[in-house]
């Protein structure tokens, strides 16, 4: 059974949100997931990450790149990354902010960075952008993101009501992507 | 007079409807601007641009970066880039996209790094997003551009039907504020 | 057997003798590599292309980024990008300039930026950095990419003088590890 | 008399070193100089920080970005940014880590990214690379940063060896360069 953990920073509530949409498309395809908040994290936390075989990692976007309680946490990666024990597990990553663009791509730059230092392998969304004329808010990956999965939510709504539908159905949909190719990776 | 040199490419009209709103913005506010279609570029528009006190760089994000046409333009620009003729000009970026969001923070990080490269000193939009619940398409600055001033145009929409007039309207308050920037930069 | 298509531009030769190292190294570690010049690719390429299990695209970092004439390339990959043709293969990237640093991480993250518009898989180089005071010039990974392979070529060196021994077998390297990857992917 | 402060972060002491550096350069400049550890910030730090013409921001890069620390530091600026306080100040940055080349580059994008989010106008090295075949380490901008200044302590050196000394005359010029574009833009 492919072994996917989802490390993931919330400051009130939407990138939770947004990451429990992830573990429900990587459940829906078959993996076991474990949702992680690295805020508080764990030295059995810390072994999950090890053990798994696709780490999800997802941060929301502050002042123009992953808030500072993640990055913190990312700078604790410094441990196994110096015995490179993440070498190869599959990585991907996601981002909420409040501005429909804004510097979300940024963040998600910095999430495929840190996973390159652990000599992880990238899995984008693999999903076409809706950018018609006739496309809507709530359609698959209405903002388009390519490297990683995006949401947005108003700066001034709850986490009842952001991020947005469309957004929480993406966030799915490439819960169950990184499934996939993680599966596809680990046969013999 | 400040001086404003527009060097911007254009695929399909969308993206030069965004250079000709940051014009008419510049013009308002009192700079004597040059628009230059850097597809077809001249001798002329190479001396406008040496001249200029402020060069803002526009390309359509295509595949996820700036025009082929457009890095061609900046590959050339590494003439003037050996004798530094461009040090210290006011430098600034927009693009245009068919989506949201997608990749258009890289096609700015780009221009930024290419006016870095020749010394120049980088303005932003310098405006705040429009990202509460009631905000609506058509608002300034609604896409959340920082680096620069960011458009979107559907992928089905001629020219006249993208950008759309919100992000055109950002884009003349963009050409204002670079104007403002250069002439207090230029002041004795 | 693993098929690995190459697709480079260069310049003045340095890119080119880079793609050859990395090439080498590909073939050494058991894979069927088709070495494509971006400049002048024909439709017999563009087949090669579609039809490799990994793709590794190499461009020389002017001006800040990929060479125009490779970005030319790139924007003429919407063919099948719109198709997806490319979805699931595996990606990577390289590149050679001048300096020891310069913007050669702004050229690996473009690179990746591409593969994922083209819902592509990345794999980086998954080495670790040789930057102790013992370390010298021609450590493997002595630039220490880790997004992509670097090299740097001395901007009055001619393509015999560099890359620098140290980085073209880092290339080769490099290449050994995305056949590596491609292979345990492709495994049924 | 221009004010210039420098924000910064260091872990061992060696990006310390560099922001000393910084500052030398910009007070045999002119400046009055603010060193700020925003490790341990204070109220007064915020006000000089407010009442500068120029921030200066430093870290060292650690896992592919800013310290955790720094970017902690970055999001408590959304005070100041909700009522754009810093906007039209002058903004530059600076880092330091143990490679080459690794992914310094990718600090400074950040630090512009954070710089535009605030309104501010930033400036660069304004330098030319150190990139031939007779230069040496020591040269002047001979990690050929653009957008902001490098600097390299070997991963075991004490802060007593490392930055390297030539890093270390290229920060201090990169003070007195901040300084002047400051100065110049002040001027009524």
């Amino acid at each position: 059974m492919t072994t996917v953990a989802i490390a993931y920073h919330s400051g009130y509530g939407h990138t939770k949100k947004q990451a429990e949409a992830v573990a429900a498309g990587a459940q829906a395809a078959g993996a076991d997931v474990s949702l992680i908040s690295v805020a508080d994290i764990t030295e059995a936390d810390w072994a999950t990450l090890d053990a798994a075989d696709a780490i999800i990692f997802g941060a929301p976007t502050y002042m123009g790149n992953v808030s500072g309680v993640f990055k913190v946490f990312a700078d604790a990666t410094s441990k196994p990354w110096f015995s490179q024990k993440w070498k190869n597990k599959i990585a991907a990553g996601f981002t909420n902010s409040a501005s429909m663009n804004g510097d979300k791509y940024a963040s998600i730059q910095y999430l495929w960075t840190l996973a390159m230092q652990h000599g992880m392998i990238w899995v984008g969304t693999g999903m076409m952008p809706a950018n018609k004329k006739e496309s809507t808010r709530n359609d698959i990956n209405y903002l388009a993101g390519f490297g990683g999965a995006l949401a947005q939510s108003p700066s001034d709504a709850s986490p009842e009501e952001g991020p947005l539908p469309g957004d929480l159905e993406t966030a799915k949909l490439f819960g169950a992507r990184i499934v996939e190719v993680a599966t596809q990776f680990a046969k013999q």
